[in-house]
């Protein structure tokens, strides 16, 4: 399955965010991942990122297709992901 | 055409790109715009969008899907959709 997360996290809790996600996806932009994941490493994901979101504030969002195939990507200016292997 | 757009920009410019995308987009999260828009449309909101961008730093992404039935959309947390027409 390939999905596009994007989260909306409180300052306090982009790090941890970021680190999670990073562990199962591939970041894209900003608060912005995408990738091949297995239903069940996603119900991971989704269930560790629960245990520190504040269900009044924060938000993650995901995108599912079946097949990349049916997603066209477009990028109009900087191509962030080159940068991934920095930070 | 079903489209997922996110950007990255500059904090000057955050205005003007949110301002725009509301034109064509429903806005879902933070930076991330979703909706049905065609080709033209599409292309009218990109070529508004080059004019301010810094392509040295700023980013636009944008998924197509042919139909909105091959992605399915997930929401944890808070859906922040709902506040738009307050902004």
């Amino acid at each position: 399955m390939y999905v596009i997360l994007m989260y909306d996290v409180g300052e306090k809790r982009v790090g941890k965010m970021l680190k999670l996600c990073r562990k199962y996806l591939n970041w894209i932009q900003n608060s912005v991942f995408e990738g091949e994941i297995t239903e069940v490493k996603l119900e991971e994901l989704k269930s560790k990122a629960s245990c520190f979101m504040d269900k009044n504030h924060d938000s993650l969002i995901i995108f599912k297709s079946r097949n990349e195939k049916w997603l066209d990507k477009e990028i109009v200016g900087k191509e962030l992901s080159s940068i991934d292997n920095f930070l």
